[in-house]
């Protein structure tokens, strides 16, 4: 793809700086805004969410006779952004120099997004008829953040809650660990009473993924759990709880759940290890759990 | 634990040159050594293959009376590597600027292992009353071999297995991503040819983890296997086929599995994506799959 109008050529402009800025908190927080980096990420936000991206920016390169060009690669996602919408997205073209400015991660390519528009409410999540909510307590690590939000997506999840003080999910690390999921499933932030007053209130079985549960209740095992679900789908009844759903709450990296929100929840299941190894990572238990219950309800 | 013996503080000694180099294939290649970094990696070998380990390398630090002392973390460890053993496992000193040179990974702590007494014949693999494979064809990145390795180990699997050009087991990273799952479960390596031929000879079930499959077999999806499984077991009758056992190979990161193994294999199964997620990692497709074949099994 020829390039004819103007290329950003100066690492320095406020514009640049703005842009980059974005992978800070204070930035985000300034301005309302959010960096999405790299052509995966940002082709399935103008795929799926194009209503968030405001602005694109890509990288141009300069072929042997000194004229600007746009990689193919590049040019199917700025095609892309372009389709059909009721706002327009802008796109940006800029040297390879003023894009390492704007962020070591971009591969060419990255856009801006709205925070207030990626936004959702607890109203404005959609349950599907038999619902799977996939909740994290404390996620600290903005790449187990990003891989959690991926399982939830490819276990066909109908939301994501970072409950209490988690990693926020706008950071650029976070984002480019969902591999695109961002986009593509509501991820929703709040204290650990909103998300059990909204559980009850829609009549989803609360389960905790925890290895030791509290003295009084040891936790059950995940293949009991799907046993169950097995036998309840083959004599065609529902779960042995009249529950329509499931919601599972994951803990913290390093130190799990607490006791106070363990004995808040319906069921509390583990993950049986069959071998020597002594623990899954948070990654790991979530495909795992979600990924079973998503089979086993199908 | 106060040290009283002779710490090595010279990062040029030829010693501390060698076990460094160990970190590069021409180092294991010429020593038949290899190198086992961190607290984490160190205490599992010493734990579960002391036979295996030849030397420890701690990092002692000076308290402020200028008198070196070996933190209790790894104070734990030494201890463990000198409990009742036919060969002794030798404790060398080392000051952290030595410990720099070593590694960068080491976090105070390094054993040097033998290739030879860690590698496993096909012949000295003892296959359990169920038996479950963890094959991997062509996996190329350190971090994802450790992972799948790991994997296997939480699945109970009786054996990995590196099929063809795979990076190397014994790579420092590797072992580190395997978090000590190398010193739980035998890893080895071997051809298609040769797997396909051991897992005959075995009678086990060989099921091809992928997406596509051939033009004349769609895989089967991963949720169906499963419910067979456990009408199988609810009848108390053995598998369909009559086998006693699985090998599940996975493909290449990029590139999945060749045609012509796939068309070699019993099974083709695939793992369906329920949300918009285009894919799973190989670690996450190797954890959801090998844990859910366990799950059923028990």
């Amino acid at each position: 793809m020829p390039i004819n109008h103007a290329v950003i050529d100066n690492p320095k402009s406020d514009r640049i700086k703005r842009v980059a800025g974005l992978a800070r908190p204070a930035g985000r927080e300034r301005s309302g805004r959010f960096l999405i980096e790299g052509p995966q990420s940002v082709r399935e936000a103008v795929t799926w969410r194009p209503d968030v991206v405001s602005d694109l920016y890509v990288a141009i390169d300069v072929d042997p006779d000194g004229e600007p060009y746009l990689s193919d690669t590049l040019a199917v996602i700025v095609d892309k952004s372009q389709e059909s919408r009721k706002t327009p997205i802008y796109v940006h073209h800029v040297t390879r120099e003023v894009m390492a400015k704007i962020s070591k991660d971009a591969q060419g390519i990255v856009a801006v997004g709205d925070i207030e528009t990626l936004h959702t409410e607890i109203s404005a999540v959609r349950l599907s008829e038999r619902p799977l909510i996939a909740a994290f307590w404390q996620v600290r690590d903005p790449g187990n953040a990003g891989t959690v939000i991926r399982a939830a997506d490819a276990a066909g999840c109908d939301a994501v809650v970072f409950v209490d003080e988690c990693v926020d999910p706008l950071n650029p690390k976070v984002i480019r660990s969902t591999a695109g999921s961002l986009f593509h499933i509501p991820v929703l932030r709040m204290d650990t009473g909103t998300f059990l007053k909204w559980m009850e209130r829609d009549d989803l079985n609360t389960i905790a993924a925890d290895v030791y549960g509290t003295p009084e209740r040891k936790p059950e095992t995940l293949p009991d759990v799907l046993a169950e679900r097995a036998a309840d789908a083959a004599g065609a009844t529902r779960g042995a709880n009249g529950v329509r759903g499931d919601a599972v709450l994951f803990g913290n990296e390093a130190r799990g759940l607490p006791a106070a929100i363990l004995e808040r929840m319906d069921r509390i299941v583990s993950i049986p290890l069959y071998g020597k190894a002594e623990s899954l990572n948070l990654g790991t238990s979530a495909a795992v759990m979600l990924m079973s219950l998503a089979m086993s309800g199908r």
